[in-house]
């Protein structure tokens, strides 16, 4: 299977990585609209420009795309999706009906197979949820997100007047979790859920009392959590919080038995060292299955909630039945 | 969708409320081996004999088979599957590839579709453990049942002279559940994995050390495992474990990274207060996907690992992805 990686930040990075274990695949290289000759590749893969992907139409099995939600993805998805196979990870919840649309029509011309929204949220939780609530119809679905690094609140402190760098964990609350986790199915605010720790390196001089209420009233972001707000140094937020960590739990409690009588707990979690890393090599699973369909005749635009678990496996359907079921 | 279901114990019984949840789904009725005047089911359901299946055999869409692995399923589900989709819960693990071929011809030869080991191991924890691996191919994966009731080991209790009534639970031993939880790969044998907890009702009189020692010293069931022993009352077996409580975990601790230096952390867990109400409900949710894969034609036998997540989903494709995804 021969992979190639569209837009190479964190994220293509994970992508090049996680080709090291999946030994059926073969990197043809990393595409970027970059200069070439600026980007230096971890694993040594050859790096082309965007603009000469149509070259290597036929060289390429699956395209997987690494751009931002925010305004790569919603172009560049449906762009290529009618020349080559593509998986993204569109994680914009609200817009992935509409991406979904604009990807199907393009894929379906081009007679190609595309797989939006993978990762692990959307990904992994949307499948841990969709098997939960089909094994337990009547319950409550809980998510928590955490601990781990927010860019988008990370990226949004640092546009404060007088910061110069900054790092937000994300932090589920252990009373809630530890609630939902014991079988309860309490109904839970925006704050009960989630606080946000937030590290932040001041330029000197700056004021940070100000800095720190701009931090904590600021409206979506911080306001409606409790917000901690901590001053380190340069040194200090590069030593000791320069991962990518993050994760969480989907989590649904539920009913069975002829009067509601008994309760049961599903749940599904991940603690990641390293989210783009981890999200990169889901990313590479979906693109194994979006080959494996597309070589079945499969063509369109599909999510995760479509793909069959075999389909991701490098293990054929015997050996899986054999070791794995 | 009309489901019915063969066998009536405990499972048939959990599959029967689970219809209670399921909007889109029918009982045609109950299906038993016994005088069906001696059946009274839960919900009302009509019973008919298992002799007069046949007869239905327009009348449903699928045949949830609800007999034992150890001598029912291996003949019922093949000679079944001619002339019904079918689901099972065949839970044999090292017998599954011969029963899949089995049944496989059957269905095939008939046009029909059969779903084999559906519930929760083989099940939904198969399908966790193939998700973790394709997520994460360089890595261990740790499997912990319990707290929950082993009908096996109580049964095994039973038989021992002296013995009025058992119950036996697997019970994960924590420091070994810990360990794996924080992302270490320790290498676990049987003993450092599970103890087995045993309540035993004993006849007035008996030789209780005896007991005590026939139970421990058990080959396969109790000798490789620290077991304890308590002997208690009818009144109290009755009282305090009258539940069939279970659960467990897959895990999967992985690395990522060019140099392998990330670690990751994959994590399914179930907890159940009755396993069989938990587990019809899978099966049920088993027979909707075997339902709609078969009016697209699929037929011959699957597994849970052949079924895409959508398929169990009582909610449209497009609400699937606007609210779930």
């Amino acid at each position: 299977m021969k992979i190639a990686i569209y837009g190479y930040g964190n994220l293509g990075k994970g992508v090049e990585c996680a080709v090291k274990y999946n030994k059926d695949t073969e990197l043809v290289g990393v595409f970027t609209r970059r200069a070439t000759e600026s980007v230096k590749t971890v694993s040594g893969a050859p790096v082309y420009s965007a603009a000469d992907i149509d070259k290597f139409k036929d060289e390429i099995d699956v395209l997987v795309i690494c751009g931002g939600s925010a305004t790569d993805l919603p172009k560049m998805t449906p762009e290529l999706a009618s020349r080559f196979n593509v998986v993204d990870s569109f994680d914009t919840h609200a817009e992935i009906a509409s991406h979904f649309e604009n990807t199907d029509g393009a894929s379906r011309q081009g007679g190609k197979l595309a797989l939006i929204s993978a990762g692990w949220d959307p990904g992994l939780f949307s499948i841990a949820r969709v098997y939960a609530s089909a094994a337990l119809p009547e319950g409550s679905d809980y998510t928590f997100w955490g601990r781990g690094i927010s860019q988008g609140h990370s990226d949004a402190i640092r546009r404060i007047d007088g910061v110069v760098d900054a790092r937000q964990y994300t932090v589920p609350i252990d009373a809630a979790l530890n609630a939902v986790k014991s079988g309860e199915c309490p109904i839970l605010g925006v704050r009960d859920k989630h606080k946000r720790e937030c590290y932040v390196v001041a330029e000197d001089g700056a004021d940070l009392s100000r800095i720190e209420r701009e931090i904590k009233e600021m409206p979506n972001y911080f306001a409606d959590y409790d917000t901690t707000v901590t001053f380190i140094s340069l040194d200090e937020l590069r030593r000791e919080h320069c991962g990518i960590p993050h994760g969480g739990s989907v989590i649904r409690n539920g009913k069975t038995g002829i009067a509601a009588e008994n309760t049961h707990t599903v749940e599904f979690s991940l603690r990641l060292d390293s989210n783009p890393e981890f999200t990169g090599s889901v990313l590479l699973a979906y693109a194994r299955a979006v080959y494996r369909m597309h070589e079945r005749g499969r063509t369109g635009c599909v999510t995760v909630l479509d793909v069959a678990p075999a389909d991701l496996s490098i293990y054929s359907a015997d050996d899986l039945r054999r070791h794995m079921l």
